[in-house]
């Protein structure tokens, strides 16, 4: 399934959310990220939004004000303050025919529901991002050839890539608790730091703290234990991607990674984005 | 904190429940193990279970009649399917005192209760059981040196153990969500096998389809990001053991281990017994 490029993705579309018409904008009308948040004033905690300009929509509360469609399935627009039930249960169908209906709200020739909807915009500045998924697993692939020769360099100057590297798709799994999203503060974590090989090891806070900047995928439509998806299936199963920071203790990475992988050195905190970017959104950027 | 040599522990208590006392049963009065069940005939979907001989006591039935204690803080066995919410919130104090009333209300000597509670009793052959916990990370450790030195040796015949063995823990994050229960089937995994080494890797089901034995640890009262567990508050952090299959493609880990540790090789399934042994009932086991 692959998604094809729409009125929704018109460049020349505007917003009358003004914000979302800044050229510098990361949110223009034809991006609508999914998020999850939390406003002083929600009747309920936390609410799912769709980020624009500089507001983020409660999408909970415009569904219940009718202004969406009544043919979505039961719950998945209420009373739900996680995108799991949305993952779950919005299929592509449903997905598509929401992002029409925001799409259409939320255009500069659509002023009769601007004022309507104007109650459930919030200011950026003024609510609390929260993770948009209960994260179950999360898998980190060595999947950029030039970040692991770059990578596989600190800790094998002789032999950075693996004769597997090209085969076979090299991943681990990472901690899921200790997801934060972007701007939680984060503490340098001590470890055991061997730089000096003639001396037993010390445990010390962490020297070489780096990161890595990657692109995340949400997948979890799911499927039954043993039983394979085919590559040709495999888009159905992507919701959507966000930024990554994988926080990496390069110095107690270098020490414990041998022979099942890096552990400490990774699992103390692994930063992604707010935002849930929809693979129909990016259909424009698709290349052969 | 270390619990203590109880009258719970008393080799001579006898239970009312008759196969509690077969000098072979792995579920005398003494251990009386948590579980997740669900049976045919209850009225909510899914229970908390106390295994007792070939019989399961229905926790959630035996509190709502009134039979355990009042002092118990709210919601901790009522409408609770999974055993994460008792775990966060039943202190060691709630534990032990639930054990001791359980203890009494089944031993020999209390069988006044005995028709009451026969209600809330389920043939183990009648009964569904189910992970105990949401499981939300897992953590495999590398923790006996004969396990290692063997595994080792398959992989590294001439350097089995790496210099880091005798120093830090070596471990590595699982799949959580391919955690199953005890005579769940496993399907034997596909995977790149390279056991020609001049040719390219094949695509086939797994040859070395190999198992470990291994002691699992429910651990998860939690701790704030970022915030270090001292080592003499560890067992606070621990509810119960339970035992564990770590299903393993040797030939599939051979070829991918490098360098980020073994991932498909081992994500397939992992099995537990649906019996959480809580540290309490080990009290007598305890060496120094």
């Amino acid at each position: 399934m692959v998604y094809e490029i729409n009125e929704t993705h018109d460049p020349n579309l505007k917003s009358w959310v003004e914000s979302a018409n800044d050229p510098n904008t990361d949110f223009p009308i034809q991006n609508l990220p999914f998020c999850v948040f939390e406003a002083p004033d929600l009747a309920i905690k936390r609410s799912i939004g769709i980020r624009i300009g500089d507001k983020v929509l409660d999408l909970v509360a415009t569904n219940a004000a009718g202004l969406l469609s009544d043919s979505y399935p039961e719950h998945v627009l209420e009373n739900n303050v996680l995108l799991n039930v949305y993952l779950k249960y919005a299929d592509e169908d449903f997905r598509s025919e929401l992002r029409q209906r925001l799409s259409e709200l939320l255009s500069s020739d659509r002023m009769a529901e601007a004022d309507e909807l104007e109650a459930f915009l919030h200011n950026d500045k003024e609510v609390q991002f929260y993770s948009p998924f209960n994260i179950a697993d999360y898998t980190d692939f060595y999947c950029s050839i030039f970040h692991a020769t770059n990578v596989g360099s600190m800790f094998r100057p002789d032999n950075p890539l693996m004769p597997n590297y090209k085969y076979v798709p090299i991943g681990y799994h990472g901690r899921a608790s200790s997801i934060v999203i972007s701007g939680t503060d984060i503490r340098r974590p001590h470890g055991q730091n061997r730089s000096d090989a003639e001396a037993p090891p010390v445990f010390i806070p962490a020297k070489n703290l780096d990161y890595e900047m990657e692109l995340g995928f949400f997948v979890g439509k799911g499927n039954e234990l043993g039983q394979s998806i085919p590559i040709g299936e495999a888009e159905e199963h992507i919701f959507g991607v966000c930024l990554v920071n994988d926080w990496s203790a390069r110095d107690i990475q270098a020490w414990e990674y041998q022979p099942l992988g890096p552990f400490l050195a990774k699992n103390f905190a692994t930063t992604i984005s707010p935002y849930v970017v929809t693979m129909e959104s990016l259909a424009p950027f698709r290349t052969p």
